[in-house]
């Protein structure tokens, strides 16, 4: 694959970038598919092949019926303004958190994610998949954390999610601002620490065991932005 | 592998094998791992093979240091009694939402987790790989949900996971008895449908774009247990 073009697979996704017209992409399709999805193809341009030549460009271990190979588009940078969510990814390396991450994003309406460099790039081909389209509506800015949440408005709140910050539920936290979430094996990066004027925990269940040590950063994610989200139905 | 074997790999996991004792295990290791893990190996035997023999036996990519090969133990029915939580899988085949969805049961205390016929084993090795150690604690009893909930009190209220229930964060529900989750694909099973008290979505955020059709099943089943916890801590 060359440097700036992506690859976008399946009749999941396919069709949401044949609809949004994202990337300008390039179809490729068997016959078959695209015989039975003529309704969607009006005025596009697909390239039919046979299944064994899709099967040498997937990346899945079953070759799609369809492909989409795009362009990357320019990075845009975010304008941070007041009364709004911001997620800032520190270090997730994993493709399928970052992908959940994308689409839990764009279910609660999040303003913008912003990524350190050693995130995993939205453009890998596993980040494009577990995020069901959601790439296509809000995409990781990457960028040096550091200076970026320097540069903002102090008055901006900046959380953290962290085992050793407030109780989640109990807190008085306003849910807005930048919430940052770390990868669950390395914690938060020590260079952000200075930077955080609060952080928040998922506290445990009261019957809860109290040996799973941690949850996976997708999973928090999921929880700390239901919690945002019915906060700001609230207020 | 045996039928009544199940395998557990890493140095995150094993250690918890090892200290709980669960399924009368059979430890192998390299000999820089063992050596480099004398105490928590005190008074268990563990076979040293070289790190090509375990890379015959891994499930993973990359072989791990350590692995354990376990027994199944007898499946325990659980009691259903009132005031209680718990998590009933309806479909459930992907082995990496199954084994998110068993970490999430043991943070947040969950009495137990039933699964239909057509869950993914516990014991499937990505299963195993992806509760983190969780399934020592807790793990789904496989049974016919129909006739398991239809011996219900008829005072255990019924909770579901659905597109089109009452939004979960302005709904009045009692967190307690059993949730059901279904795979995001296919949707809840018509056989369920009847012996359902109530129903619950996630609601979007306010500035969501509206397409994401749906989350994940372990993200849902994240932010539901999420605001079980909340609720109950409250009341």
């Amino acid at each position: 694959m060359q440097e700036n073009l992506f690859i976008a697979e399946g009749s999941k996704i396919v069709p949401e970038i044949i609809s949004s017209g994202f990337g300008s992409p390039q179809f490729i399709g068997t016959e078959k598919w695209i015989a039975s999805n003529q309704q969607i193809l009006q005025g596009i341009q697909i390239e039919v092949a046979e299944e064994m030549e899709l099967e040498k460009i997937s990346t899945l271990s079953t070759a799609p019926e369809v492909i989409a190979i795009c362009k990357i588009p320019a990075q845009v940078n975010p304008v941070c303004e007041p009364g709004k969510l911001y997620l800032i990814l520190d270090a997730i390396r994993d493709p399928g958190n970052m992908g959940t991450i994308i689409r839990l994003a764009d279910w609660f309406g999040v303003d913008a994610i912003i990524a350190s460099e050693d995130c995993v790039e939205w453009s890998n081909p596993k980040v494009i998949q577990s995020t069901m389209g959601a790439f296509i509506r809000i995409r990781p800015t990457y960028t040096d954390l550091k200076g970026f949440i320097e540069s903002f408005n102090p008055q901006i709140p900046i959380l953290a999610a962290d085992l050793e910050g407030e109780n989640l539920y109990s807190s008085s936290f306003i849910p807005e601002g930048c919430l940052i979430l770390s990868s669950e094996s390395h914690g938060l990066s020590t260079y952000l620490e200075s930077l955080i004027s609060r952080k928040l925990h998922i506290p445990r269940g009261l019957n809860s065991s109290g040996k799973t040590e941690s949850l996976n950063v997708a999973t928090a994610a999921a929880i700390l932005l239901g919690e945002f989200t019915r906060r700001r139905a609230q207020s």
